[in-house]
């Protein structure tokens, strides 16, 4: 059954509230994207998703793809390949990229609200442009030296959507620890030969596009050991000349989810490549490849999460059980009450609603600050845009994959047993969110990048910018009467995460030991902060609108279930922070 | 990757912390099944689920149950149908029934816990002498009247486990609610000829038994409206005379997990059916097959929640991954520490088992008290253990299934993209697992029934008695000087449980409304008291024990952890108790 509509109002909303028109739209290089313009461009890619894309998401996700072990080849899921040629014809892989290189040049903020309706539609399918986007985004700022896949060869080619991009980091004994791995890269005349296996690489193999360009860590000969000795190279699956490159699939895993999407093992044997960026400084280009996808992991929990909150609420506008307790509220026409009647089943879609429009609003604003902290015209806007990227990109990460998790599996609650069966997409959108808790860097990796390098980073400066925000939106709402309570429960939340800020701080100067320990649940209590600082924004913004207005009214009652029956939880998080590291350092881990 | 083994040490300390010996050995029925004997009895199923039944759970899963459309067969995964047979022969199926049926007369604890060793080893499978034991459990206490299908013919074939019974309660219009059912059953000679549609019938057809029983929910032609009007029948797949009863497959569901277990759908086509039990007072024996049936739901938690964790457990120890925060810890002779360094590691694997064993030490207890409820020789003992029971059982299958399914996800997340893949079983116990907090009554359901029926039940004496143990518990650990902390702290905790509880119960009598609402926040608060309690019984326990000894070692550490880091959560839960309900009734649906 397919139901999911993009939530294209919400979008325009948020970009509303968050001042797209005099931010983004304010920047010369977008004058031709007003709102209007924007909404027209998503709208154009959200027909495209769910009427193109969808109708292939239960059929991609039952056929999965096949590993063809006597040519290494990967076969997709029927359809994808036409639906990719389609999605590239549409132009839709050009949209935030510099027009010198075919791209659209629209806001990043565009594609990556857009990115929410191709997640939702189909999430396998997504992962391909997904990959690509993020080598372009290496790409722009380093150089490859090579003549026939330099820069201005390779772009175009990735842009347009012709060939496409992964990432090819890990290796058996190294993920999370990158410092550990072993691929080689011997010099061959102005390039290299690349020898070593990674595994978990998204569409390391496909048949979609006519070349796939991966970006690879190595080790030159000399290297330095550790992370101080690894170089970026890029190896094309077909070389200049139309010869196969020695990078072969062997073999793809077979997952809980995403089954769509192949998940290869990938043998380079001496494989030509060529070097990104300068020798032995190859976590750079990884590293900006990082921010985005990290950006659009976060947006996975709020695409399934949507779509699996709609399908809840589908279910439930059609299902009839049982008496509402409130005498008053049944339906004397019915032997049953409509289940939206029982306060559970409000609860539960409550919960996945307020947390995750906080989460879109979320990833709305940080989006347009990474497009300020690259455009804006002010140089101290710029600066502080930059940093919000910085210091928010792990929370939405980490809690984006986290909460869109549990909120698939509450929208499944709410439908009992259909929600269980393939009938229904949700429990697919339960397997495939699943993994965005671990790709792209863990969420506990995102939240020891949170403490022990955004926040410590320029001497704090980070943290002030993010408090500044909130001092200026407090002030902002506390004109509005209405506003008063969610005033003073912003305000109550943000002094309790910068005491639990200063404490830990304190403590991990004395002890680094201490960041490991308690930086998972302080980063969900700052996430807490961060959505009760979105609501905060939204509920200001519609405070514009009439009273009976239905935006003005839908905002406030979801903003009222956030900040009575959600936010209570940051407390929690800073209890656990005060804790400390004893309860985990100190045991015997042979008792385990 | 086949890793799991049962917590028989575990489990042997459970059934001492709670008196086993003094309790249920005491009682003359259990003379022969001393602690020693226990677990002798459950050693050997251990063996044979982790021999027998282990290494079908991943294949089964793969292959998953067929559907014949031609003569309504389901054909069960390969393997079942032999495993079954050994498991009947070796007379698991008989451990807790009256010898005079054919039963081995054994304590019901010891096959709840047995359960969690077969649930473990195959989930799939343990659905179908799952299913038996609830149709077992109602026929004990109602006569069917029938010459063929009487009481003392059906029981020694159900017992033996060469018929199997399932539950056929749920409609297409009616789940949650049973009141709506329409299954029809008119008069036939003595009997009854049943004519209706029922959905989700674990095993309701398979392969692996020469017949099956089904207890089936329908309305006699006078009867009244509503849940009044249900009686209950039982249909054989095959008569007396060897013909087939017209009770026919439609079809099987395809789910997210346990894909070994046939979902059915179920025809009754003027099916021959015998009355159990008085007219229409129906609900009855399906009540009594609920009790035990959700006790079995909160162990599958327990059990899949277990083996994820020792699959994670595994995974650790062999994995090495980043340096150690704590310069001292860090393994000079190696590239990379153990990944068992790392506090978080150590935090999601005490997560999973701290709370993992809380609740199969309330499993232990509470089945201890059902033994206790039908044998104790002393009627006010009896009578106490019935209301924990009673009281504790709807927090057993709703916490239960709610934290063992977090905990294998947190298991997940310790491994990795390792835990993501087929290659290791914990993606399926993940999928496995989920349907429980659905079936057997919606965890939102336990609530209510916790809130809205055991609550008020006798005035509040369920609740006194359980009280009365915290009491005499917190009495006993204070002679103990090292166990000052955790006394402290449950002590705080069951005050503001019981200052929850009364000030909701306060609002609930305004206004039943509040009870929706309120009801499922305040049974996880109800349940990490709970878990309290049994921690804090363990260490009691412990404190017997050498300091070294290796037992009381882990038991601390692991309630340590609980203690600082669990029931934090229970504050949490009563702040949104507190909020009441308005968040969730004053609003308008059509803005969702």
């Amino acid at each position: 059954m397919q139901i999911y509509t993009a939530p294209l109002d919400d979008i325009r909303f948020l970009l509303e509230a968050f001042d797209y028109t005099g931010k983004i739209h304010g920047i010369p290089a977008f004058a031709e994207f007003d709102i209007d313009m924007a909404m027209d461009l998503l709208g154009g890619m959200a027909t495209f998703c769910t009427e193109v894309l969808q109708p292939l998401n239960k059929s991609a996700d039952a056929e999965g793809v096949t590993y063809n072990p006597e040519d290494h080849s990967v076969t997709t899921p029927k359809g994808f390949k036409e639906a990719y040629a389609e999605y590239v014809e549409n132009g839709f892989t050009t949209l935030p990229y510099p027009p010198e290189h075919g791209g659209l040049g629209a806001p990043v903020v565009l594609n990556t609200l857009g990115s929410e309706v191709l997640i939702a539609a189909n999430k396998s399918f997504s992962m391909l442009p997904g990959l690509s986007a993020g080598l372009i985004d290496a790409l722009e700022g380093y150089t490859v030296h090579s003549e026939e896949f330099g820069n201005d060869n390779l772009l175009p080619k990735l842009i347009s959507g012709e060939w496409a991009g992964t990432m090819a980091l890990t290796e058996p004994q190294c993920g999370t620890d990158l410092g550990l791995l072993t691929t080689k890269a011997e010099p061959f005349g102005d390039h290299f030969k690349l020898s070593g296996t990674k595994v978990w690489i998204t569409f390391g193999e496909q048949d979609m596009t006519e070349n796939i360009v991966h970006l690879v860590l190595a080790r030159l000969p000399d290297a330095p050991e550790g992370i101080k000795g690894i170089s970026t190279f890029i190896v094309p699956k077909f070389l200049a000349d139309g010869t196969r490159n020695p990078v072969f699939c062997g073999g793809v895993d077979h997952k809980m989810g995403i089954h769509a999407s192949p998940t290869c093992v990938l043998n380079f044997e001496e494989a030509e490549g060529w070097l990104v960026g300068k020798p032995n400084q190859g976590m750079r280009p990884m590293f900006t490849m990082m921010n985005v996808a990290r950006l659009n992991v976060g947006i996975e929990g709020v695409a399934l999460g949507e779509a699996a909150y709609q399908a809840a609420l589908t279910f439930a506008k059609d299902r009839r059980q049982s008496r509402s307790l409130n005498p008053a509220k049944r339906d004397a026409n019915a032997a049953a009450d409509n289940i939206l009647v029982h306060p559970d089943v409000r609860r539960m879609l409550l919960e996945a609603k307020s947390t995750n429009e906080g989460l879109r609003g979320l990833v709305a604003w940080i989006a347009m600050c990474y497009d300020l902290s690259h455009h804006a015209l002010d140089e101290d806007e710029k600066q502080k845009a930059s940093d919000l990227v910085a210091l928010l990109t792990p929370i939405i990460k980490s809690f984006g994959s986290e909460r869109g998790f549990l909120n698939i599996s509450t929208a499944m609650q709410v439908m009992g047993g259909a929600g269980f069966t393939t009938d229904w997409p949700v429990e697919q959108y339960l397997r495939d969110e699943r993994i965005a808790m671990i790709y792209e860097g863990t969420n506990h990796i995102q939240a020891l990048d949170l403490v022990g390098r955004k926040l410590p980073m320029h001497g704090g400066r980070l943290m002030r910018v993010f408090a500044g925000e909130i001092t200026a939106l407090l002030r902002e709402a506390s004109a509005h009467e209405a506003l008063a309570p969610y005033v003073a429960a912003l305000k109550v939340e943000s002094k309790r995460l910068n005491d639990t800020t200063m404490t830990m701080g304190g403590a991990a100067m004395q002890d680094n030991e201490v960041i490991g320990a308690v930086s998972s649940n302080y980063l969900n209590q700052f996430a807490l902060v961060t959505l009760a600082y979105v609501w905060l924004k939204q509920l200001t913004h519609v405070m514009a609108l009439d009273e009976d207005d239905a935006m003005r009214r839908n905002k406030i009652q979801t903003a009222r279930y956030f900040f009575e029956l959600i936010l209570p939880e940051a407390e929690m998080y800073a209890n656990k922070v005060a804790v400390g590291k004893t309860p985990m350092t100190d045991i015997d881990v042979d008792l385990l």
